[in-house]
């Protein structure tokens, strides 16, 4: 596992067991070992794996503090986890490291690890470090448990069920804006956002979902996964589409296309039956974790497809690059 | 899961469908979900999980074939998984894409995977695709499992275990400099090895090792973390060694050095009791898997050490960098 095969193994095992060994839960074997080994809970529940790589200058910027970083690498998995309804438990850790990056780096990063292990309740189980000339590339695999009858997937939506999100849509596309200086004067929440993200583990309340993801491609791109998976419309009201109350309403207006189209918000995009208890037990669900869930639209019959609508009901018409896929 | 947020995404959902998506297993909702769901095996067994990370220019060359770079990335964990004694089931694929790597490279790889899933009986579960302008960087994770008491771990050595190794040492050592022009006139044989490494599971039969890890620091150095983890003296014989047979007996004493602490053999080095019943087990188990098994040392009782001995006893002498570990 963190193993090291380049011209400075013996920098490696100490960088290893001077950053990392720490972290270290059970199974790991102290990172010390060819691989990690877990037992898994067998009691009715299902394991969920998700992976996802970020890379410098593609989905972090050079000067992004590291300690952020290191959490965004592991927030963009318990937001995948959290997607299928399942705990996030333990990770392993994938750090591809040009030569630039060196003790100062890999304190911070490594705190920033430490940090969202507490916060999440997670254990670093294995990984592999290695070196590169080119830019930094960190894959987090994230491995989560969930009872088998609340597991959630994209492919279980059903006519007449309720939409739904949690949070605000496009906080991350303003916070990238802000950092590249592309517009100015937002609120510092925005670039904070986009550098560490908030993924929704817990937030949904089990078994009242019928399908879920987290909006990482965009809110348009990402209810047409739903979409496709499940083999229906996804009918979205503009109008009811929660975007970030610390932007002021005429640049809600001006952006509102990147804001729905943009990528990156780790909020959770859901449908539930419409019914009275399930609407209240969400809304009951969304108060416990202080966190806005707001009813978007309507899952409707007939082929994949996602309907962007106007308060008059009609189509909206937009124009960003995103939309084409649906 | 496998999902893209550069500025491709309809190229990215493209190239997973065209080239990754027959090869997804059970569990994978055929990459379109946000992540893997698995029912692990409960009856006694435990799940083992190792990734690791090739890197373009330190891991292989650019020119290597887009095949053999695949099945190296798999190869590698299938080696970390039999090091654990553990059966490869299913893996992750993370892969970082240089622009250059295009729709050509992608056939041969995929090609590559899907040949490597059938000769080991894999599927693929998950993964993520990301672009990146700098080297290609493949992680795999890879997913195990074994029966709770066949499970091998680095710790286990004791004092008066026998020493044992798969295989020979050192080809992937001369495959790297055949093909970096360094040592002329070598059979063909290492250049392959080095690209497409040949692990061992299977080969080690249940229940008779103590200890195993896979060869890939260097066989000197790695019998070291036999030793530290089990805290014990792993006293190798310098003349018991198994060397490659395609190399000239002159060049295998030239070399030497080199051979047994160049990385990336992925052969298995193990301890086992000195019984007669354990080193008949073993016999058999190397003529049926047509893979030859040698016993290389002596585990002694000691502050943990690696001591390489010449044919009286005394220590044999390395100057390479690998032995300052030790």
């Amino acid at each position: 596992m963190m193993t090291e095969k380049d011209d400075h193994p013996g920098g490696e095992f100490d960088l290893i067991a001077r950053y990392f060994t720490s972290l270290a839960g059970p199974g790991a074997y102290g990172l010390a070992d060819d691989a990690a080994c877990l037992t898994p809970a067998s009691d009715g529940k299902r394991q969920v794996i998700s992976t996802d790589t970020i890379v410098e200058n593609v989905h972090f910027l050079p000067d992004d503090p590291p300690d952020l970083i290191a959490r965004k690498a592991l927030r963009v998995n318990i937001s995948d986890c959290a997607a299928m309804g399942a705990r996030p438990v333990s990770y392993l850790l994938n750090l591809t490291l040009p030569p630039q990056r060196g003790k100062m780096f890999l304190e911070k990063f490594s705190a920033g690890l430490a940090a969202d292990q507490r916060a999440y309740n997670l254990n670093l189980i294995g990984g592999d470090t290695t070196r590169t000339n080119g830019p930094l590339v960190i894959s987090v695999t994230m491995i989560g448990e969930v009872p088998a009858d609340h597991l959630l997937t994209r492919g279980g939506a059903r006519p007449g069920d309720a939409i739904w999100v949690t949070g605000a849509i496009g906080s991350s596309w303003l916070g990238l804006q802000a950092l590249t200086g592309k517009i100015d004067h937002l609120d510092d929440v925005f670039a904070a956002r986009y550098r560490c993200p908030e993924p929704r583990p817990h937030v949904i309340p089990p078994g009242v979902a019928t399908s879920c993801l987290d909006i990482s491609d965009g809110l348009i791109q990402d209810a047409g996964h739903i979409a496709s998976q499940s083999q229906v419309i996804m009918a979205l009201s503009a109008a009811d589409i929660p975007l970030p109350g610390k932007l002021p309403p005429p640049l809600q207006r001006k952006y509102f296309e990147a804001l729905v189209t943009g990528g990156d918000d780790y909020e959770l995009l859901f449908t539930a039956p419409e019914t009275a208890t399930a609407t209240a037990t969400i809304l009951d669900a969304s108060q416990r974790a202080a966190v806005p869930i707001t009813r978007i639209g309507t899952v409707k019959p007939g082929p994949a497809a996602t309907q962007l609508l106007d308060e008059m009901g009609a189509p909206y018409q937009l124009t960003r690059g995103g939309w084409q896929h649906f």
